[in-house]
């Protein structure tokens, strides 16, 4: 067990944020450490997101350094297992796993594509489609919420702010009708789906909404005219 | 717990193979179903590797379906813990899944990307230097063999033999020499880990040379000539 834990994380970064959200389920003590992207300090990991033990204000030499942000949260989940974030059954583990697969391999790449390139909107919305045909009734992935949730919250919360703030390299105007789209009618179960994530209190704690807003602005705010 | 395990699987497949040497590790029982991947039978399901309890020679609907290799490879060691493939170690854990994450976004794509498009070895090559940067001066990824080691070993054996049996987009006759080149002088610890991997029991028993090279043959023999 890491004796104390230190995360270089940034505000705007989903990755980041999944670790953040697991050690808040988790109400683990860390040091947060905010990393400026724009201007990373020069012991910065290329590896990016970074769990650390025995903190210092630099990583020292003997300290366990991990990154990548599932890695991460598999890692909060191990050493904290009374945040109940990952599901006891190993059916159920397996199905929370292969949601998170989705988001990897679907979800992202359509969202980073239409938000950045432009991408046709129906790659994202198949992705949609797809995750949503793998959610129960109601209730979170797995009923209970767990890794599967943590995996995909900071890239709906990012897109919500995206769309309706009509961010994007997408045609202007889009946005707002976008987000519409994909949280109701034949998405009203991923529409009802963010609610529920949104309202999650680990979520609200870790999530800093005019931040973000105002990093994707500066961000993204050429890209139509590029 | 399932009471009866049956995977679909097919000797060629890099993902299957992965759950078949995950199932030897654990010395488990299970029904072993060989799919021709050519002419998949209309049951099969899209999303390919599947385990599943309660087996029929068709999957029944009441069965718990599962698939995606690493889904499958985690599922296995949860509910035969015995098999050790999971580090008992929360780091250690941590370390396998960041060296499976190396496997999946750096290794599988420059592989693929030189065998089927011709691709920059150099792109294989980086991939390789990536990996073998993590591995300890010896042993397996995290000292015994485990979920990491799981991960890429299918991958490794299908390369050398497509390397070693020149098959592939890439020039006539440059094949041996990259399997050379990969397994000794710079790569010389890339080169030892995978005689440590196809020394593996649970390897040698789920691996049919003679199959894998005539399907590799088969698929790939007209790649050259496209
Ligand atoms: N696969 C990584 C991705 C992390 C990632 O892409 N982080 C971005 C910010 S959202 C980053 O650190 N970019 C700055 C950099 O790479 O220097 C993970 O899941 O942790
Ligand atoms: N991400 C999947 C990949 C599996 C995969 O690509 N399987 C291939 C064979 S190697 C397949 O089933 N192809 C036939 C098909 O998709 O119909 C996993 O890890 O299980």
């Amino acid at each position: 067990m890491p004796e104390r834990i230190t995360l270089y994380t940034a505000k705007i970064c989903p990755y980041a944020h999944r670790v953040e959200i697991a050690l808040a389920e988790a109400k683990a003590q860390f040091t947060r450490y905010e990393i400026d992207l724009q201007n990373k300090p020069e012991w910065c990991p290329p590896s990016r997101t970074v769990a650390q033990t025995f903190p210092q204000t630099t990583p020292s030499p003997e300290s366990v350094k991990l990154a990548e942000s599932l890695v991460l949260v598999e890692f909060v989940a191990d050493i904290f297992p009374e945040s109940g974030i990952l599901p006891k059954d190993p059916v159920q583990r397996a199905k929370a796993r292969f949601f998170i697969e989705g988001v990897s391999s679907k979800l992202i790449p359509a969202w980073y594509g239409f938000l950045l390139r432009n991408a046709p909107v129906e790659d994202l919305y198949s992705a949609l489609e797809y995750l949503q045909s793998l959610l129960p009734a109601e209730g979170f992935v797995v009923g209970e919420f767990s890794i599967a949730d943590i995996a995909i919250t900071p890239f709906l919360a990012r897109a919500r702010l995206a769309l309706i703030n009509d961010i994007g390299k997408y045609p202007e105007g889009e946005g707002k009708k976008i987000w519409a789209n994909i949280t109701s009618g034949k998405f009203a179960r991923i529409g009802k789906y963010a609610k529920d994530l949104f309202a999650r209190e680990s979520f609200k704690v870790t999530f800093d909404e005019a931040h973000v807003t105002e990093a994707l602005q500066k961000l993204f705010a050429n890209l139509r005219s590029q």
